[in-house]
């Protein structure tokens, strides 16, 4: 079974790895789930899932229902009799995937993957990446294990499975405190939904209740949907537990790590790009922080117009859209005569499946996606605020188009410092040598000659952490902006050394 | 064959009648066509074709290669070789479709209609509506003409096949000659492609170059995908030949259609609405006219703060995004103290086969698709600009969802006039009597009662007329807004008297 | 849309045109066309269609419900439901597809084909070849007639709505008079449903009759599978009409063709090998013909033992077995020794898309479909019955496999007389000059040594028409065996001449 | 996803539990694969899957190729290319399935099954029924294996990956002598093929060779389609190991399975019903034996007929053929005046999904299959000889479409004993208590009542045995017969006590 599914489109961005979502003692478990996904779309659009727990009156026993396939969550589920009639049961767990260990196109890897062991039914969703992953799964292969996937997200199952602990609960946490690096993990059994998330808190996790019943997701969009209320994050290092003597209205059994570290290390890219503006992500408003972040940027960098003219401020939609009117904002209060223009129209039909041309038209595949709107750029001084550059290709295509168009100068404002580092934790970057920042040395005058713009500049990391929230133990991975890697990484010599 | 594709979500939208595209005597046809189809999505999204006209050196004549499906242009043609090796040939006609006539799902209606008549191949592609559709096709029915599919399109072909007419070109002449309404036709034949547009001019059809070769398109965005050149526009009541003899260094013949009328009516609609706003339609920058739209409101109907506070003006995302920022600009010079801010975040990934909750919960239709940016809205006056209200039903639950967010006060500013009559040139309103306008009388206090807002405003026929360009026999058609009907209207009484 | 069904497997068997069934005035109209298409699946396995007339409360009007497909007809339809909810109704008539004219993998030729014409609903299924359809297509293309199809079915419901007659019984009559050539045709209208058979009666075509509805029908085993009463053929030259007032106590009404032929010509390959063994047609037991039809093989052509042996005689299953029964009974009557062996095991999941070694390997053609049994066979004089050869390229395989079982001779039984000409109504053979017969010219030692037997023996002309019923004006084409052709032929020149 | 295919139509048939193929260093080992399978397809019809292992350049190691479907062997292998491009490589193992453990239409229970471990790529092929498969599962659940599938095949794979052992034909052989009951296995690793087969010898393996390459296989009916040469069969105990050093001029190497058992219990209804009868089995041809068992029914039941008249035979097509043949001709031999006839027409597109009809309509279901040839069975004594009678629905609805063709007498025959007893070595049959001797504790008076017959006549076992090589340490298993259970059984108490 060849996917149908082409890679995306325009990979010149960070890409992250999954959203999850969970739901407990609820009569319309599938339901809530299928919508929850929906809202968690943008965490990864290559295929879907949604496991629910079933009692079977005529077996005595709780059944797993399984439904997972390629394609965005709308191409997955297609019409409520599949929720109704295959997804039934009291609780439910999903997954949208963006893959970044398991190859992408393999359909065994799809989420929440889902077993049966000795003490009944076991299925689980990941956002992260497993950093001891290799380590941990060489160890039971040589134990005799057998990996049916190449997905970092079944050592878990079979560290569970495997566990001489008794209880349940006792397993999974064992479990839990034996893989190492970023995750968001819910679990489900036959008794419970457990959520667990890595010590440094790398991914979001939220905490939600509605019609009495508990949720969890990776971000608070998925609330929205539902209407659910907003409780809390999952902390850092937190292994809750959601069983079937839960009450909304008691404090639920949670468990530690048993790992310190002096404070989180939350991904800041959540903020920077990842994470939807209408969420809250590490307790604060995404939307305020981008906000923020733009402001920032017009304080570094302004761009003063000539005489009797203004500069005109464009975002790269929808990413950029929030920062580029915190610039905007930022700029006028500092007296700079600027305004805001809607210069690039994105077409939102692309879809996965784009037919690209062949070789030598690289910027057809800009055009598919951006055109712009002639007579606001022409003769103009012109700020174009994106969020980040990753291998640059697709924002020197960008600045080609906006040429066309006839602007008088170009100057690229960037709401994240230069990407130079590899990420561990769960985001999709090229090889490092592939990022224009380390092809370019860092020397913001190759970069702006390689773009083909008249300035450009970048967020400072001091600036940018600056903009995040901080105190009580928070703290930020900036490694990818060449900051420490906060959890330890494997030595890994081939990306592609497993066998499906 | 069922189609698996369901109706669209959000269907308080006018909808327009299909995109059409056509190019002659290009080596890569179909590859043009596809993109240019795909600029043009936004005009229809229920189905996609492409017929493509091949010289069989085998056969000694041209064969006409059809591929044709239901849903988006990147659902129907999924990959390159599909274009090269069943699309091939020199010239090629498209059409994205979004129905009037002909039941929408019946995959028959699908175009461009091909056909083989006594002179060679035939296709078509059309965007609008024929107004005496039932009288002729009643006539030719009784002729002993057997027609294929219930669409108004079908007509045309056999209008031409029964011309006495010797000369292919003089046939066509009198087939557009027979047929009233609001038409915009690309017409390919073994020897030639031909524009026609209705004297009206009720729906855009542009003409570009690329490579030395003749493109037509329904707007200018197709030719900016293509780095094709904007030549003019066919005009109204223009029939327009490209045969082989073509050369984009000479004028083309074209005849006109043998009907006098005073000055065109264009559908104004297509500035408000549905057009992109990177397009020239109608010799104009759609973008413009909407900016001015905007502004207009904001002269008609500004909405000013509470003193020390701002006013925030929001869009409903995309539509009505420019219009916004014109109601901004223009407040902000009347020194009413305002801000754009992006109070309502769009999910993109809806898809046209969403899972609808069941009844009870119509609120969860505009959720799916929208979101609110809680922290911006908070007790502030709101003003929510949106382009159009028809039923008003997603208007409602709109307004329900902002008030979620807390604000002071929700003042609604419409960039169109009310909609109180049928269109019967190509664009799909419900029945009168489910629209808002007609079902509140038109009183502007019960509209603001049923949507639940503090005020509301509709931009008046007066101020719209005068913010869209005039002059040169150019005249609009304001008919869906209480004006006269320009072309006249065959008398209708059953919607669904057609038989596939 | 291109097919996923490929070209048949052993093409070296004529191949006939097509199954037809009709059923009015039955509450179940479709299931029972259902069953009774899969009893005639062996009259055309490369498509199939039902149409269903279902009177719709709603519109007040009947509406004609459609489903077709490629592949057998289980293939097609695929559920009970498919049949209750989409094609209900209480009349119907439905086609099993083996082409002659018209593109086999073109979906638009399946039939029934469809039409909606100034009287109302039009469906028609056919069995047979038109033999004046290039010249009545032409006339009618000249008169601006569109032609949807490549198939001369089309033609008959351009005839009927272009008839001047007022009445819709007399459209017909005058659009079947018009028709040369073979045809059994079942035609359904709102009102009625009408059998009609060319003057010769080439194909059969029965009536019968079920919980008091009449049923129309190829071949007597599809009453069989509904246990339908066989009443009677449909007469050569027979329009017979089946309306609301048919009642099955009374006559029905029927019309003669206006041509004159001294007798009938009979398809005699319906004998030989089309017909189901188990049906009846031409008012005769097929079973019984070819047991004849072997008898009459063995006393022209017996193969004597070896003293004290005994003379093996197989079949090729399943088509010749009741013909090798016959030959076994007949050669122990005239004191033969002789012996029916089961000596080749047919593999009947060979089905439509069986993948075929690339050149070089055609044995491997008759290995997946045949295996010997060898024990049987070896040392043994072996008498092998077919029933027809046409190109003779699988008949030598077929010996070259059977010669490896390791028989001491082989001897070749042909229940037919060599073919050395096309059929024009109906059957589809290969060019003349590819017919093993032509090639060899009919000498009978170079058809031996071409298929490498021992000897060969085909069935006079003269005891073949002695073995068929004769009397009361029957008659046979025997155009294909180097009779006279009974009904003109057009002058073809170019097979492929018609685009769709 | 769910499965689109039924099950199937005619169940009153014991079912057999798969088809397995094997080849090693042979350049085109999928595309023999295919072919094999194809001749195997008897022995399962529920899916079809092809594994095979290729050399990959780039990663300098091996890799198994997949491909796997429900359906045959030609749906789910549609064309060259498919082999070819994703089944390349010089060894390849295949299956066909019919399932007996684990649910039919689970996807991922389709063979072979694949796995990586720490020692490579390991794929398995079974036919067969492991009888202490739960006690196995359950002790490597409780050490915290993950079970992916609920067939028995698993297991294998399990006790491979969990041994001990550091050389893999090692780890193989003490896996192969953990498992009890019938299995005949096919194991392909990055280096070798191994074939084993239990030590009653159940299922038949047969070792043959082509092209210097060695092959195994269900049946030699596999080796006749690819000429290749059958060798012996794979002994009852054996463990055969086909190695890249393997030369098909040497002997093989190969293991003993530790357990003694005095003489072999294969199952006697491979002759009976289960083999293709141009197969041998058990070193002997399935067609003589057939007909052995036929003749064998006419000495113990012969059915004389009336005066003057003749006695006529008929199978039920296909399966029951050669023992008629085997009837007729003892029957005569002791100057009973028989004939055999074709009485029963089969219609064998029939195919997986035939749509049944609903409640009330049982009969409508052998109609869709048979159909009779009246004239031949009018009036007359008739001896019907089948193969088996599992339930008795089908044989009795069978009957009473015979009478409908009027025959005076109607004698069953049946080439086997009443079955009594449940299989547990693969076969699959219904409970106990649904077994037409079991309903009428094997009173013949009671099943013919039941049937509706003059006479019904079961080969006795004693006669069965007679009929089947001995000697030579075999023997054979017919505990369904009432015979012992050679293997112990597991003592199960839930069938459907797995999850998936």
């Amino acid at each position: 079974m060849k996917s149908k599914f082409k890679s995306n489109l325009l990979k010149d961005k960070p890409r992250t790895a999954c959203g999850v979502f969970g739901v407990f003692q609820h009569p319309e478990a599938s339901v809530l789930t299928y919508y929850g996904l929906h809202s968690l779309q943008h965490r990864g659009q290559e295929a879907a899932g949604i496991v629910s727990s079933e009692f079977k009156t005529e077996k005595k026993r709780r059944h797993f229902n399984i439904m997972k396939g390629m394609g965005l969550v709308t191409d997955v589920f297609k019409d409520y009799s599949m929720l109704r009639n295959h997804l039934g049961g009291d609780a439910a767990i999903g997954h949208t995937r963006y893959s970044t260990t398991g190859s992408a196109n393999n359909e065994k890897n799809i989420q929440p993957l889902v077993v049966n062991y000795r003490d009944g039914n076991l299925a689980v969703a990941h956002n992260g990446n497993l950093t001891n992953f290799r380590t941990i799964r060489t160890e039971l292969q040589k134990e005799g294990t057998i990996f049916q996937t190449t997905s970092d997200t079944e050592l878990l199952l079979h560290l569970i499975a495997r566990s001489r602990q008794k209880k349940q609960i006792d397993q999974i946490r064992e479990a839990v405190n034996r893989v190492d690096g970023a995750f968001s993990f819910v679990i489900m059994t036959d008794t419970m939904l457990v959520a667990a998330r890595d010590v440094h808190g790398f991914r979001p996790m939220v905490l939600g209740k509605k019609d009495g019943a508990y949720i969890v997701a990776s971000e608070t969009c998925a609330f929205d949907i539902l209407d659910a209320e907003y409780l809390r994050d999952i902390e850092p290092g937190e292994i809750l537990v959601i069983d079937r003597k839960a009450d909304v209205n008691e404090p639920l059994t949670s468990y530690r790590i048993d790992r310190h570290v002096p404070s989180s290390h939350h991904c800041i890219f959540e903020y920077i790009y990842f994470s939807r503006p209408d969420s809250f992500v590490f307790e604060e408003s995404v939307d305020k922080i981008r906000r923020k972040l733009g402001k920032a940027l017009a304080q570094e960098a302004p761009v003063v117009p000539d005489k009797d003219e203004k500069t005109i401020v464009i975002s790269v939609p929808d990413s950029s859209n929030t920062a580029a009117l915190g610039y905007v904002s930022e700029s006028l209060k500092q007296g700079v005569n600027t305004k805001l223009e809607l210069g690039l129209i994105r077409n939102h039909y692309v879809g996965r499946t784009f037919i690209q041309p062949e070789q030598g038209q690289r910027e057809m595949k800009v055009k598919t996606k951006f055109n712009t709107v002639k007579g606001v750029l022409k003769g103009k001084k012109l700020v174009v605020v994106d969020d980040s550059i990753v291998r640059g290709t697709t924002s020197r295509q960008l600045v080609k188009l906006l040429k066309e168009a006839g602007p008088k100068e170009i100057h690229l404002r960037i709401s994240s410092p230069p990407i130079v580092n590899s990420c561990y934790y769960g985001m999709d970057f090229p090889n490092r040598e592939d990022l224009i920042a380390v092809r370019c040395n860092e020397d913001a005058e190759k970069i702006k000659e390689y773009l083909g713009v008249d300035s450009v500049h970048y967020l400072s990391v001091k600036k940018l952490l600056a903009s995040v929230p901080s105190g009580n133990g928070r703290g930020y991975c900036t490694a990818c902006f060449g900051g420490e890697y906060p959890a330890p990484i494997e030595n890994v010599t081939d990306k592609n050394d497993l066998e499906t």
